[in-house]
């Protein structure tokens, strides 16, 4: 191979990890925007981070499908409520899998409400999250959220199960298969 | 154009792209510090988080200006009776948002104590924070922090308002505008 | 310098970066599987994210040596119970100093545990959290961590305390030496 294959050959393969790792900080940043756009009550902040027809379940209680539930479920007389009570959605880096143009991933998110009379805050919920991305002409969006509480239903703490391969990452293409755990 | 200055081009391309992604994750980084700092009481190290004349608001009690001011804080007897009690600052990832030599950002932080008689923590305070960063010789460091309990007053929620291009992220360059939401 | 060559260490610097950020992002994967695996009673996924020989204290109540201890621990009867009960094991992403084929970390842990009869959650535990991650041929994996609570013992802050160079990523290569701070 000529030198200069060779080279296109080396920043062919950089050019795969860059996009693997924009993978990840581009999702990593889309989940960042969730809690400070429903806690502020930007509906259509909070919807434009789905797609045209994302889901969203927060179990038992809403079902949305689609942005125009979601931008009403930030505007409704219930999250109005909470936010002007003192509340924030509280999110942690989920464990993010990228498989071409889609991507999954588990996390947890606190839902925490103000209490003036005690001068303390209470947790109302520590949720499971399972979330599904998928890479549009305008980056990375939210195609299906799943948030269900860890109040001991089998069901919800199963939603936080590992996929196939556990330790694997798609920044490496390393496995941990055929260890002994 | 020829081989060679095409494949240049692409390299410098590709360097644009890691340029962005090392912002993102050194300021990232960067305030995965302060929790940590905070909470062992060191206070230079706190304070070299900030520029020299960095300021950091803790609405309303601490108006600080600069690095001896901050350090101050950590030093200080409040600061010090809260970690001697057992306390924990607990901060979110950031949603960033950089341009050229400057960013902003918003997040959360947690500030969590230890009630030994309880034998568990109550959770003091929830906030809005607002930062600005800005990239210096030595990498990026803090120029401005506010940090406003969400007690529900509205200016505080409002601090976690979007910016203009809610669902843009640096790493891409795509926006979310025209769309219906 | 050839034009070839000087583009080629123009690549090679590249990579150089592209394998920090890389270091970076899948240290922050692995730390985001934690909760995940053992708040799904995933022993095996958990004990994967150990090196073979890993070690894990949870002070003082636990010190786990070897993959064989973290998976018992995930399948004993004492986790089983707090998982049934409900419970989440939210982790902050680190702070995170590579060095070479090793890197270390601090960051905080929650533990969250549900109240069916209060219809919300209690905070159990805020603990610090120490670090040392190896590289090995499937990638990087935990090979000590150590968590303890936050409960006003000096030893378990002074986990948090910053490394020599407070403000140093490892993204860039620039230290904060030399300031006033």
């Amino acid at each position: 191979m000529s030198e200069i294959a060779e080279l296109r050959a080396t920043v062919e393969a950089l050019g795969g990890k860059v996009r693997q790792l924009e993978d990840q900080v581009e999702i990593m940043q889309l989940v960042a925007q969730y809690g400070p756009s429903v806690d502020s009550g930007s509906g259509d902040a909070t919807a434009a981070l789905w797609t045209e027809d994302g889901a969203f379940d927060a179990v038992p209680q809403l079902r949305m499908r689609g942005r125009q539930d979601i931008a009403g479920m930030v505007h409704g007389a219930g999250h109005q409520s909470l936010i002007r009570s003192g509340c924030g959605h509280v999110l942690t880096v989920p464990h993010i899998v990228v498989d071409g143009d889609t991507a999954t991933g588990r996390s947890y998110a606190l839902n925490i409400r103000w209490d003036a009379a005690a001068d303390r805050f209470w947790v109302a919920r520590v949720s499971a999250n399972t979330w599904r991305w998928v890479r549009t002409p305008d980056g990375w969006r939210v195609q299906e959220r799943i948030n269900a509480n860890l109040d001991g239903t089998p069901e919800h703490r199963a939603m936080l199960a590992p996929p196939a391969s556990p330790a694997k990452t798609v920044v490496t293409e390393t496995v941990a298969g055929g260890e002994a755990s």
